[in-house]
């Protein structure tokens, strides 16, 4: 049979298949199963010098009460109209204004807080408040309730600016999703600020306490401990080429991560840091908390600045050099592909 | 201002915010966090009857050798384009005829093979092969060499479809493929057949084995034992109002699933069987193995018959009767929710 | 001061302390923290052929209901009136004759039964019977109700005798031994025999069912199939120069020993085997089943033949010669020292 | 048969066994398999205004460098000779003078100290050196390398004296007991003061740390942190009517125990807790931090003051009252009895 015959007959069958919602794997199996990833993700900068007078500027565009949430998500360039900054994560930055609250509500997506700028606002989770301060890393775990809310100018409220992190895109393609609404805006508080902290985070957990579901038990890592803890180790020495000083936050009651699906780490790298190469199978979204530097991602190099976010998909190469002191804060999907026994890495 | 004019001001704010990568929240939340699952894969059916003709006519219309693997992908008609069956789920039949072989390879992702008919042909996993019958459930788990072949037609060989079970899209979604192809057709076999059945299938285990990962070290479980075990519990009296006899198969190092992505199960369904409803985040793919009855998902209501497959997306609410003794076979990615803390389920 | 007078202070002193129960402990340091183990328990065997008859004779000294359990009680002669063969476990043959019945309890000591002659008796565990067969290994786990019967002689019963492996030692070190008898001889029976093998023991599990507690849901672990995968092991080609074929037995629903405290194997050695030397802190019995041989077990040299029993104490060289093809049953109290972190073991 | 007749054949048969090493279960088995436990060990109290003097002394009886460790043991009444304040652990009080040196060794048996009086004095641990405070909890892992010192006068340095708690009685009754010294008296210092406390306790861990053993990797839990946990716990309602505000001491990498068979925990009761009743098979040693008050511990009763040890053994009840606001540091076997799936308890 003759080439163009043989192209016939396939199409023709291809056609025949396809009215059975059929298709041949085999036109189709070097993209389904390709030899290392290829992800649609990009690297992404969002410099938070370009962005912060558009956040500022949603204060005026609409009220946190009926935004339910005022943020400005940031989309992957490579996942255009999906919310997504990784194929599983969302990035975003809320504003909430002295005096506003956002609404109580639970759902089954997982989500982070990294407080940006501004200070005095708060977070309530499972009948606790915390307040904000900017560095401040804070869970609303899944299906757990929670509302925020800033102090009045009278009482000395400011505008509060903080990253959003959640599991939205992952949740989304597992079909997982459950949401609902507090009745009252927000929550009743049954335990005063600090509770949890001093309950679970004293490398202490109070007697008869059951691990039922792998969140954690503290809600708020404040930064002035994390930056500590970071300081002290550099001083002791640590150095590592790749992530200078890096630690990881724990679930103080199991040692893993303080929610199933978001792994959240710190890093310091100190002046004139200039990293070594590695790469792995999670998606990382990094935000500056202080200093200067340059991340190289695949074949893009981005300088840094506080307050910027930038994205390292899938599989490319990162580099991070500093030139100050740096302290980057990130999340990425590791759990997930840890779970699924998926982790690959590599340092070269 | 005017509702208009707000608007106004709401479309230039919005394009000024999209040059940035940002998008508002607000007028996505809803769509993003919705209060439960709106899976866009559909309750679908393909009926063997229809399709045995087209499976058989692939042999004609490409040859194992360069199809790689001869498959007819089963496409979730509401997941069009993607190779999916469920959001992270991949279904397929594959044909192999009497002196074919498909080559090896590797890949990250894991693939389970359900023999639907024929018999003799072989797959080979970790230097051990195994001969294929109707039934038998067979494992190549993330980054294990396997290939498939047929003895040929003077060898007795006979064409032989199986079911192909892979979690592409979960593994595609995570951006975690690695592949690679084995230099020659087919591997070396170190082991006899049968080998790591007796080695790890008998209730006992090496007295040195250790467990590394989570993959079962039996890779296939024959029909023979698994329908017996069904049949001795349903005389033993058992039959659950929503499943009817239902096992699942297990790792038996661990305990856990034989793949850490996707679960596994039979099920015995006696003739007057009506199930009740029972819903799940986790979507399952459906072979039958023997015997006819309906299958109401959803609003859907499907009659299937031997070696039917059909397909309960997240949530959507199951119920199965049957009108003859029956057996079903069935595959979902309830290990992914799971593992995430996202399964939910609900039975009524 | 001179060493007499230092000596009569320090005479002093103890005494003075002693009255408030307290004790110097430079002087008994050397002692109680030692370089490495040195176990009171001694090597030990008993010859069957020596001590059948005196198990047989048990049968008219004292009735199975009277004693409750007939069971001659092997006692190391290092731990004498302690009940004891090792310091964690206890060892004895257990006796019943035609038409007796051993009386229903439970207690939180677990039990092993490895039938050494006779078949036909029973054990009850959980509601359902398991006839006993030569060879065969069977649990009653902590707090599980169990009752031993043995058909009349009009029925074909015939004396069985197996050897009791127990935890008793353990327990009772810890303080921690619960026991209660069954208001009945026997327990009520509500499954059929075979139910929970076929129900847990194929690779398989029933779908809902949930591992609340260490122990194995399958109790009988018959020596028709043990002996059958040592046996294909052994035509595999494996063949550890330790240990020859060594298998442990699992719980099939985690991949753990079938009791949390009481390890156990099976293990096959071909005529000619010499085996090399191992340690370890578990202290082993082993049972013979078939063939003869020579276990060289610290100092201590014994010629085995079938239904013997020996014991290795903790960290004591152990060396075992096959001159017939051998099957050796052994239990130990390896998950004890593995869960405590104290489990060390050295191959030469 | 006569009731003479049979006691005397029955005599004779016991000793015809005996000679076999073989023992009549049925006249034993009530005393082994016992329906509740019967502690050998008792309850006890060493009030520390009786014995410290006599502890003083022991520094003028032996050197710290003589006696390697300068310990009273306490020697609970009913485990006479065995150094033993349970079955499973040791308790003794050690006291280091001004310059002395306890040289560096390490052993399997895992060790806690809780200093009861001084400051100043120093134990290293995996290279680094942790200063002593009252009330501070310390471990020395098992097979850890640890060495004590104090200061000289001139340095400042003071008679410190703490408590010591171990697994002795637990290892000796396992045979697992391996020791060696260090070639010098102090092993090398590689690591600065505060060193794992700030890398392992702020709720966060390195990013490659791997969990390879159960043991925690901080060392120090200093008193002001746990005491400062309590007092807010009190401050924010929690009183339960068994434990006061109870808190158990955690390795931060895992959730669970910090030593593998040694349970830590320190509670507070407040002036005028009455206690409720409870039991459990653990043993528990006690130590009192602060206050004053009784503890009921089966149908004894002791008055307790600051410094004092009394001891719960397996099963007995337990009810503690306060007279003044009281801290109790207590060390048990849970872990032991949990691994094992003995623990049990009770509350009433």
């Amino acid at each position: 049979m003759s080439a163009t015959a043989q192209n016939e007959t396939r199409t023709a069958y291809y056609e025949r298949i396809a009215r059975q919602h059929l298709a041949p794997l085999w036109e189709s199996l070097h993209a389904l199963v390709v030899s290392s990833p290829q992800p649609k993700a990009l690297p992404s900068i969002w410099k938070y010098a370009q962005i912060r007078d558009l956040v500022m500027q949603a204060g005026s565009v609409i009220s946190a009460a009926e935004a339910v949430r005022r943020v400005l998500v940031m989309e992957n360039p490579g996942l255009p109209g999906k919310s997504a900054v990784t194929p599983n994560l969302y990035a975003g930055l809320q504003l909430i204004l002295p005096g506003e609250i956002a609404p109580s509500h639970r759902h089954t997506q997982s989500a982070l807080r990294f407080i940006v700028e501004g200070k005095g606002a708060w977070t309530a989770v499972n009948g606790e408040r915390t307040t904000m301060h900017p560095g401040d890393f804070i869970i609303t775990p899944s299906w757990t309730w929670h509302d925020h809310g800033n102090p009045s100018l009278e009482e000395g409220g400011e505008p509060v600016v903080w990253l959003d992190g959640l599991d939205i895109p992952l949740v989304a393609h597992l079909d997982a999703s459950f949401a609902e609404n507090y009745p009252e805006d927000t929550q009743p508080i049954s335990r005063p600020e600090g509770d949890s902290l001093a309950r679970y985070g004293s490398n202490m957990l109070p007697v008869r306490h059951e691990v039922t579901d792998p969140t954690s038990p503290i809600f708020s890592y404040p930064y002035e401990r994390s930056r500590e803890a970071l300081d002290t180790l550099y001083r002791h020495g640590d150095l590592d080429p790749w992530d200078g000083v890096k630690l990881r936050y724990v679930n103080p009651a199991t040692g893993g991560w303080p929610m199933p699906t978001i792994a959240t780490f710190m890093q310091f790298l100190p002046k004139g840091f200039r990293g070594k190469t590695y790469r792995s199978t999670d998606a990382t979204v990094y935000c500056v908390v202080e200093g200067k530097g340059t991340a190289h991602i695949g074949d893009t190099e981005f300088a840094f600045a506080p307050h910027d976010v930038f994205v390292a998909p899938s599989w490319l190469p990162v580099r991070l050099d500093a030139d100050e002191d740096s302290v980057l804060f990130s999340y990425s999907d590791r759990p997930v592909l840890a779970a699924l026994n998926l982790l690959r890495e590599s340092r070269t």
